[in-house]
């Protein structure tokens, strides 16, 4: 796929963390290319490079550094949007963009809640994209949204998706320890996490526990999504760690595994995306470590082949209340936000939403 | 309560930094004064400001920089020693002690999960002291051993104590988010935790599963403590946090509470060493704090009337899986630590276990 | 001094970080009390509860949670007004309160280098209240403002003060690892200074360079202050710390001093606020720590009498540029901000500026 | 270069924290490949993977997992050894290697001072490997040593020598904020060294000031080195951040340049190892960063073509005092230790001290 091939994208809300996540995953991918940078009013006909204050290692890509920041409004060149809007903003200009045939990948959580829209994990729900037709009839929309899970969720969900069809997953207690970039830019004050932990993330726990969990791992019966009947409680805490949010979580599942079935289980897991080699599919989806002491956030965010998407699990062993526990690691801002938004486009191409030749390689790397 | 009416003690392993905190809550102590600092064998003979590192905020106190450090072994000249050796060491030095006639207040796990000797906090299981008797009788010493909880089972058995006797504890799923002060000095290499989680505590879970929080909220029947009945299922983490450890907890009763009643319980918790005036016994003993994001470590680890002695609890809420969920903090190395063998001491003098007048006014107060 | 004999005094901007040191350090001072709580337009008819996310360990003040906080202008019920604005409010609120007769301790820069309003630390230039007659005359004011220097200036200076009167400043050069409180709240985000420093603070570097040390040590000559003549060169950094500034220091002097010769002059450091018994200078002025790594911020910052207003120095050796080399550290909120316009209050007072009875005794205590 | 034509390298205290650098630096190395790995008398004989606690990103790995360490004594089968030994243990097994044959490029301070050992970095004094001749000569070793300097010095002196040649160094005041990893494994404490800053590293300022500098930058005279004659007056301090060295640096030269003089002769630095096109050999060797608060560790540290090879200089701007000052940022365990190490054995290959054919590309990466 030569560059004349590759799909235009568009990135809203590009001066914020997950904004410049999104153009640092989009440099040199293969499928995609950025044409368009929006941001808000305040910074519209601005240059990326003066309106953007870089908060990633390494520096703004270079060719994106005298684009022109556009509105966030039709009229964007680009068949594509990936949203890196708060939920407030996120609300009119996305329906605005996918009503104008805007196919929008969002992170935000305006539109996950929807019974319409697809709350997406390729590895975990695919099927969900079965959504998107029902989505344009009812809203009479010519474009669509797809949205990926909150960066806390991501990670429970796919570590328990697994095991979910294998064993069938009834009771989750869960506890985060969470990074402070999942707060974004300028986000927690250092003078709160210094020496802390902050014991409280605004609607974390209710999305956590109510809103996202059984509609992932739902089941599409061709016009809706029926949600999974499990509980989950969970504790959300902030912690002084500057990405990935790590998880200690207990399970009770319907059909009582053995350690070993279930070890076994997350090392055969081969999901679709993998199958399909999308570019930013990493090997392992999920990775096991046999330490006693890992998943470490510093030691294992940025583990398997495409660094940050890959969910690291470890030390699984019987729980006294439950059937089993064990931790669960990922990137926050990689998989958990703008990772997940890309992967979901790549899964739109491959199922033929948007036109677009197939590469012959996926060469696609980043290093964060 | 003069000087010469004080009663004299002695502090084992005196240079490390649990030695170092009974040094500095014993200051201006109105029923006790050091007689003695003991250290191991490399250590005996040199003056307490050159064998030790003081760790503390503020200075090694001026009257015992010139102390000489003196050997474990009986002819120590002091009623009650308390020990800050780590396991191994205290197996025998604690023996060998109480057998020649000390009291021993001991930190150390060594003689906990014995069935005769007092797993002691004495706001919880006062009562236990009556396995003193049979710990002598049986043992033939002159003296006695009694133990205070590892640090992360004192906060979690004293928030769930008063609910246990008004509800029935009857299941509790606990993540421990723990400081690094917990693993001693030098402990935690800075290279494992500064921007990182280490998800494991070497037997840490072991003891609050299954060791301690049943033995604690037993029941003494004249002979021996009857283990309370109920299931824990804990994970333990340690965070870059200096000092006190924070627990989130789920717990199921026998009795559904409502919250309010959950609340009530511990805003008319009155225990017995607060009602005998005991000067370490912190009022209030179990703080709540209403505010969304609290209790804290570094803004609530020093509350209460003697700084770290307090429970801090916060975030009462529903549970959806068990009945209530909520957090508890305290400070490890003071009420977890130094401070719970302290307040231990106390009580048996209360209890006429050391021949001492009771001072008129309880006047001692610490800075940490 | 009863409660009625006590002086009212208002906070200027006391929702902010270093307001709330003022309010804090106001409790329970023996000749002050709080009137007037004082916020910007949008606050002001809110109870101070409401409109104040306090930030200090320990809770707000009781009488002061229903306080409702008033206008910044003239009809404040007080005697004096302690400044805790930024700079731009400050330059306005400042002089028409001073016009209108209050006297205004700020901590502001705003007023800090104009030759006719004293750059005060009692300790280091008492003299430069003599700046406040032809303040008041040539402005036309009733009242009158005294501000004191930048955290930073102000424990620099506070540590050459002795060694500049014995042996005269001639160079510095100095490099500031500075606390993140320093920037105010929320101030620093922490995914900019978790395992980082950040090596430059905005307008820092000029303030200690050019601003602030030479008229501290200047001379007062009965109509103006005459700028000391000494050349600072200053790298300054923010480092992830709480709080307390610590500075690496290289000092030439006109006559050099021998090492022994600097730390006499310290210890035998007495100045004028110590000697009037002023309830807020501390003891010992200036602290000199041995150890060969001291002072440090966690250990050292809450040193002397009234914890945190102390100057803390140490590791005092030769230099191979200059003559000598050494640390100086101290607190920046409250010596470096809110303690130093109060002291700044007491000493105002010790000269007759208010109208008060001295208290008997100073029973002034605050734990930070 | 196929994998019979690499050479043969052993690693001396392949265990520890700069030894696993040294692994993982050489993995996919395209003249080098590691046959032996050596511990100290304790880990003999027993598995890589079971003596080493491997502390980097990522695993150890895979095809040295097995590997079982051997003695560090003659007999070793290799042609050079890279050394990560501490001071003690080098002076005696680096002589006694080099005497048997070996060429020893070692990391230790054990032989950086004599007269007859080059400390060598290649971008700066290639022209000291002169001194080997003499070493083996007078010391009648078939082998050699060469070292490379402290992990502050190194950094330092990259900054300062293309400066030094412009315009002549005669003066440098420098002030340090180090890495905690510089202090090895374990280290520092966590306890030390969390919400703090220790100012003071054992022996760190003496080799800064009197004992590198001077011998970097010195010229070797065909018999020897004659050191550079500048003064040097370092701080050194820990601060809370995991890798990376940041130095704040004024400096007096004896032709007083312009600022943009000074960037200039950074800009055209075009080094021997680059021309040569070592693999080591980062591009750019001196990185300027424009921006107003950078170089920061978290950002910078690992810049340039090889991560962590290149020094990170900016905050270039006139000294009050002195003629310039600015700040210099450099990776402490990549370049400043196991990186010097092995550029420095890169260079010696280049000048045919080992047989060895070059390669035709250089596809040396690694990902710290």
């Amino acid at each position: 796929m030569n560059s004349q091939s590759k799909i235009r994208v568009g990135v809203l809300g590009a001066t914020g963390a997950v904004g410049q996540r999104f153009v640092q995953m989009l440099q040199g991918h293969p499928w995609f290319e950025i044409s368009a940078l929006c941001a808000s009013q305040r910074n519209v006909g601005k240059r990326y490079v003066d309106a953007c204050n870089w908060l990633l290692r390494g520096d703004m890509p270079d060719p994106l550094r005298g684009c022109v920041l556009q509105e966030m409004a039709p009229g964007i060149d680009c068949q594509l949007v990936f949203s890196a809007l708060p939920g407030g903003p996120a609300r009119s200009i996305e329906a605005e963009l996918a009503a104008a045939g805007y196919i929008v990948c969002s992170n935000a959580s305006a539109y996950r809640y929807e019974p319409d829209v697809p709350l997406l994990i390729p590895e975990v729900n695919p099927e969900h994209v079965g959504l998107i037709d029902a989505q344009r009839r009812q809203r009479g929309w010519q474009g669509f949204i797809v949205t990926n899970p909150n960066c806390s969720t991501t990670h429970l969900v796919s570590a328990l998706h697994p095991l979910h069809e294998a064993f069938g997953v009834e009771k989750v207690f869960v506890v985060t320890m969470q990074a402070v970039s999942g707060a974004g830019y300028p986000g927690v004050p250092s003078m709160d996490v210094i020496d802390n932990v902050i014991p409280f993330i605004d609607a974390e726990e209710e999305k956590m526990e109510r809103r996202e969990p059984q509609k992932l791992l739902g089941r599409f019966d061709g016009r809706g999504v029926q949600l999974a009947d499990f509980v989950v409680s969970a504790h959300c805490n902030r912690v002084p760690v500057r990405n990935s949010h790590l998880a200690a979580i207990s399970v009770a599942f319907a059909r009582r595994p053995g350690l070993e079935d279930a070890r076994q289980v997350w090392a055969e897991y081969d999901p679709l995306p993998q199958r399909l080699g999308l570019p930013s599919a990493p090997r392992p989806a999920i990775l096991y470590r046999a330490e006693t002491d890992r998943p470490q956030p510093r030691m294992d965010r940025l583990s398997g082949s495409i660094p940050g998407m890959t969910t690291v699990v470890g030390r699984l062993r019987a729980d006294p209340l439950f059937h089993m526990k064990f931790l669960a690691l990922g990137h926050n801002t990689i998989r958990g936000a703008a990772g997940g938004s890309l992967l979901n486009a790549e899964f739109l191409v491959s199922q033929g939403y948007l036109k677009a030749e197939r590469p012959r390689r996926a060469l696609y790397r980043f290093s964060p």
